[in-house]
């Protein structure tokens, strides 16, 4: 049976970290950014932040709101992993596609925005937001896409507000660890 | 200068017992949910789950979206506490209005909606859900006006779900104690 760790939670929280921690443990990982950055430049965009989001929106228009969760399902079958961590989920109606193939953990990391901010800082990826307006911009978008509600419904939630790397990647370990214990792994 | 303690979450989530164990430390608690429930009977209907959720759709439209916020404002300013802590915000407009009068934390109580729904029949309160079909409906009426965004951008996020009341009175007290540092106690 397919086991999934589905990670929420907003821009610059500690997502991929947190999968991180999981892929150290022998999780298989698939960053659902990732799909959207290929599809972007797959239409001849640069993948920066507007035209990520433009590219998602025009996605979920073309095939419905699970569109980016279904390119996931399809990564993950070529796969053939049994332990999956999904970096990126940003609705539940992505959360039910998965729940049709898999059991789920649904799983928020959380900062707050000036935390997130300054974490997106470091990071630099080429889609992060340059200044404050543009964060603020990026933040509405996820939210405009129902992120909320996936972060208000997670099973778990990890707050990454004062926490080092380290010490975020122990608690995700720790919850999913005992999740396992509860399914029987 | 008033400090705020803003506190949000899902029904069920812990919020009370999270503000509960700052009014040991002299905090003044106000229940947004009181201010709707005694609109609710000042209309004459009886305070369930349905009609305070009716009441505070109501409340919203005849008013706006900060109209509980506004009702909370008034009920502070009686108080003359310069120490509030604000159980029950549903919404980052609501949040908003708070931060024009005063310094505010805004802080998640987390839970996954299976121990919110065990929690809620434990407590029993006349507007609380009877059976899980009851219970979703009140989340999505919850979702319906925004608390996903408020959860999704508070400053601090405690985990209720493994946390037995006095862990979770502990991690809100450290939580609420080090912002209190920080803006100059």
């Amino acid at each position: 049976m397919l086991r999934i760790v589905a990670i929420t939670g907003m821009p610059g929280a500690g997502k991929s970290t947190a999968a991180q921690a999981l892929v150290r443990l022998g999780w298989t990982r698939v960053v659902m950014g990732d799909v959207i950055r290929a599809e972007t430049k797959r239409r001849g965009l640069e993948p920066d932040a507007k035209n990520t989001g433009e590219v998602m929106k025009l996605l979920r228009k073309e095939k419905g709101e699970s569109a980016v969760a279904d390119l996931c399902l399809e990564a993950i079958g070529k796969t053939k992993a049994d332990k999956v961590v999904i970096d990126g989920i940003r609705s539940m109606a992505e959360v039910e596609v998965f729940r049709k193939k898999a059991t789920v953990l649904l799983v928020a990391v959380d900062a707050s925005p000036e935390r997130r901010f300054e974490l997106l800082k470091e990071r630099g990826r080429k889609d992060d937001p340059l200044t404050y307006e543009m964060f603020v911009e990026r933040d509405r978008r996820e939210l405009g896409v129902g992120i909320g509600k996936a972060i208000a419904l997670a099973e778990e939630t990890v707050s990454n507000q004062h926490a080092t790397p380290d010490r975020l990647a122990t608690e995700i370990v720790e919850v999913v660890g005992q999740w396992e214990k509860n399914v029987g792994a």
